[in-house]
């Protein structure tokens, strides 16, 4: 589907300059940007990219000025980012959505599925489960007994979630999600481990969106809870008891061991990893590859294997990098001090 | 279903104080406690919980002597901590199993299915398979060729396993595991790198637990080994000929490269990384996100990226936070000796 | 299938030394050799097994002199190792493939489906898929709207590719793999993170091979891009708009951040991590668990959590185990100088 400058300008409310009549069906980077693209530029970094860039529709921001002449059709808006992502949003929407069930599902009598739903090939929806109205379920996905997912959801494609857990609306699981396997619990005997049973579920409320292959286990007793609007990437661990508070966002393979419990609006980075039964605060941030040992306070900005506040933690790694030198010195000091001392006696 | 406090009293030869008649049909821990659930008290740290739970039955040590009133009914029995995973397992083993075959598993027509199993729908086994008696295999997962499960195992929806592979008797596998996927196996060319085929197999041993999305490679040659009662938790890599002992367990995102050999009995925390053709004693205990490059004795505890001994580690870490101030005080130390040896020499 | 140590020797131009009539169906390492089967000997650290050794050929270099008598038929060749990767290439390709398309595969309409495949139980390929002459998609595997897959390429079971995405020919994604999950994208607003949206696919080229439940999310805007020849061990995570330069190899469980560039030929161990928009050069070597905060000029070889340039780091890791002892041997020279300072002043 074409959209002309003209069109796009109505929409957005922005200046159009240059050719009206540009037509674009897609987007790019304006690095990539090729005949039929539509870009942005905020950065202005990226400022020298749009003489030369051969996308047809370029949004910018208001004062924004060329220094040379630019093939492409401008479109001057208030903000040309968050532009651009409502554009993203609308051509997103604008996709024929995947409705009805596939001949192919098995969906258990007991099961109750709502409205304009879309579930696909080979879904299996187990006894007791509940679908809300406008969820979508992709091919290949397992939904165990009395699971009950919420309306607007979208399930990828094999995904599986184990009996009694809860999924609210509006929520994303992607790819390979596993929700309610048995948290890692065992007791030690002489001759082996003895299984504690994992008797709790898993909850997901409203607005949680899951990365492929990321692990949510079920509570010993409980339940493990991902609070409303928790935004998680792509295999990371998140084990049983474990309650992730609102709006908390983790990047891929993060770990946070048991009981573990994470405030609100948090940040954590790439290959973090949380020990067991520790708090952490609201607005707490982790660098990347953080191991976390003990509770942290609200507002923290942690990073590092031994982790410090944030600048501290930049100094101790410069230092480190300084150790031998600080050796060397260490040992001449020692040297010429008992020289000094030596003479001293004399 | 509903169960008595005189019931349970009577079935875990313990002592009831308060209402022999308060029912109770599921767990909670003590601080989560509601009506009709059971709980129990074994650490001090949670005693206070006591006076305040809405669980309407509690179990706890015969010492028990109680500050205040309190409202739920106490069983008073000699390790609560044990009782109550004892009920929890009886608990389990009360609900009904899944018996049968979907009428959508595939199954190979040269494949042997045991008795009083349940194969869910979309289960693929293929030619030569064999499945043990009372063995379990939830929807969507594929048996490969010739592979051999066991007696009274559980094989969670969405499971992978590749041809030629062994599972033992009480095995239980967690949805998204993969089971001999080929190592990671190549030999350099100028042109690019040649796959070395994985032509072995991966053996799983009795009474072995492997968690979500976990992955056990096939061995190049021989096999990958699992040994008896070995747990291991989410997201590990296992890769091709390794070998671990039994009884030893692995906390999630765990990797250990291919060759290495761990002992039995061992403890590895989480996001740990061994390297390849290593030994692992036995009795071995890693901290979370230590990484191995070199073998370990028997009964050793190492933690951190540059692993040491306990102690020393935790010794070591204190003073990485202590650079900053070593460094300065060095550099005034080189500064005064400078000034003391020139006072000297004139 | 047998074959005589005659026929062997016949076909790797080597020189038999022993019984020429000795047969083998399989392959092992030296030292877990068995009857009927053919081994190597190429590393003169295990030449000890080569005297016990049970299995019944063995290969070694034509420059191999025994100390001792040995009981298996020998063959000597120019290269012992490369010879039995050839033959072991000879004994995979000589299984019979699996070929045709299963009853129980739901391929859409306007699919495409070349010639010579093998398409297993169950597997949907949605509308618009293109799959090449002689690929091979084993059980469960999804494969989304309009995405593209080359000839003679195997997909594994359980794999998972959105619409869209291109794979291209000789590629192989192991069981689990999910191509194309949305980008990590979020943009925050006080309220909670608002998606943006991921509308860039995934291209894969020709000879990659990408392990057991590694993620490969699509673009943004544009594409993630993984070049010729790439080798992804298992459970890695590669982030949106990512590009991995030709022939580079990673080990298991890595994670790279979004929109990072690789070269090509880098080697990049276990559980490294690196940082979104950075420019890592070719030829690049990363220990294993490094975290890499910044870009990395060409042929560098780097390891650490603060890496540095290999011997650089493990002086620098030496140290650290020093530390206590600097931190005492600091403080005695400071009182020294303070008591030597005094005396002076005296």
């Amino acid at each position: 589907m074409d959209f002309s400058a003209q069109q796009i300008a109505t929409f957005v409310q922005g200046e159009i300059v240059g050719d009206a009549n540009a037509t674009v069906n897609t987007f790019a980077k304006i690095e990539e940007g090729k005949p039929g693209c539509i870009t942005f530029l905020a950065n202005p970094k990226y400022a020298h990219y749009i003489y030369d860039t051969e996308a047809s529709i370029v949004l910018v921001n208001r004062d924004f000025v060329p220094e040379k002449p630019i093939k492409a059709t401008l479109i001057k808006v208030d903000n040309a980012y968050e532009t651009l992502a409502k554009l993203m949003m609308l051509y997103e929407q604008s996709k024929t959505q995947d409705k009805g069930i596939a001949s192919t599902a098995v969906i258990a009598e007991s099961a109750q599925v709502g409205k304009d739903v879309f579930i696909g090939a080979y879904v299996v929806i187990d006894e007791g489960a509940v679908i809300g109205d406008n969820t979508s379920i992709y091919p290949h996905t397992y939904v165990g007994k009395n699971v009950r997912i919420g309306d607007s959801s979208i399930i990828y494609s094999g995904v599986n979630i184990y009996h009694d857990c809860q999924i609210g609306n509006h929520v994303i699981l992607h790819s390979g999600v596993v929700i309610g396997a048995d948290g890692f619990g065992f007791a030690p005997t002489p001759e082996g481990y003895n299984k504690i049973p994992q008797i709790g579920n898993v909850i997901i409320e409203d607005n949680v969106e899951i990365g492929a292959n990321t692990c949510v286990d079920r509570a010993t007793m409980g339940s493990t809870i991902i609070h409303k609007g928790v935004k998680l990437d792509n295999l990371i661990q998140v084990a049983h008891n474990v309650v992730v508070g609102a709006n908390t966002v983790m990047a891929a393979q993060v770990g946070i061991a048991g009981s573990a419990k994470l405030g609100e609006w948090c940040v954590i980075a790439g290959q973090v990893g949380i020990s067991g039964h520790l708090n952490i605060g609201n607005h707490v941030t982790l660098g990347p590859k953080t191991g976390i040992l003990s509770s942290i306070q609200d507002g923290k900005t942690l990073i590092g294997s031994l982790p410090a506040e944030g600048k501290a933690w930049f100094r101790q790694q410069a230092l480190v990098k300084k150790l031998p030198d600080m050796y060397r010195e260490l040992n001449a000091l020692r040297k010429e001090l008992d020289e000094l001392k030596k003479d001293k006696t004399n």
